[in-house]
């Protein structure tokens, strides 16, 4: 099954502008910042009084990210879960009737292991499933 | 300042498949039901592994909730979080520059009192402060 909320991950245009703002009115700190090549993606995580929060722009508007940000604008993109075995844990959702935008994990931050769920089997909520590097298991 | 998350909002089309779904693909417990007259609001709280989510759903298609669900459709409406003196966050916040849709804390369920945060000033997240009645403050 699915274990505790790992981050709650928000797009926004101006990601030093917002990591200024989280922390300014809210007390957020930021835990790391880090630019992912592949998706042209970047991402801080902020501690918000004990959730994670993680903050993704992006400079290049044909991006993932770039792209849901010029149609959609700003705001909460997805949440994420953690999970002890995700294969086994994708292969029960999909038995559920649960459709998957990722059939097989792929690759996250630190070795961790993600996969998303498609939000119109989730009443539009994207859930992102993750699971930690096995010397993390929690 | 504000604390700890409180819950994650959701708004869905039919609150009770969405209960039985939170439940069976992911372990949410129902908490809670009710039904407010005044928003036409039909509401239920579970347990979703330590994380409270709030579903709201509306009957009414002239509701506030009701015309979301019509605009946007389901998804994350809001994040809220406590604070044990929302006036004086308010104030705080409105002297930072928050614009704010409550300017005063207006009455939630159970007795306690929120008010949202305009979410053009918080990169397209809606906020949600709760304050819990005296005696449970913590």
């Amino acid at each position: 099954m699915i274990g505790k909320l790992n981050h709650i991950a928000i797009i926004v245009g101006d990601l030093e502008a917002a990591i200024e703002r989280f922390h300014q009115l809210f007390g957020a700190r930021l835990l790391e910042r880090e630019f992912l090549d592949e998706s042209q993606t970047d991402v801080a995580v902020l501690d918000l009084n004990g959730v994670h929060v993680e903050l993704l722009s992006s400079p290049d508007e044909t991006s993932r990210v770039g792209r849901i940000l010029r149609e959609r604008g700003e705001g909460v993109h997805h949440l994420s879960f953690h999970t002890d075995h995700i294969e086994a844990e994708l292969e029960r959702l999909h038995r559920k009737g649960v459709r998957l935008l990722d059939e097989r994990p792929r690759r996250g931050l630190h070795g961790r292991k993600i996969a998303f769920l498609d939000p119109t089997s989730t009443d539009g909520v994207l859930i992102e499933l993750v699971q930690e590097p096995e010397s993390d298991h929690q």
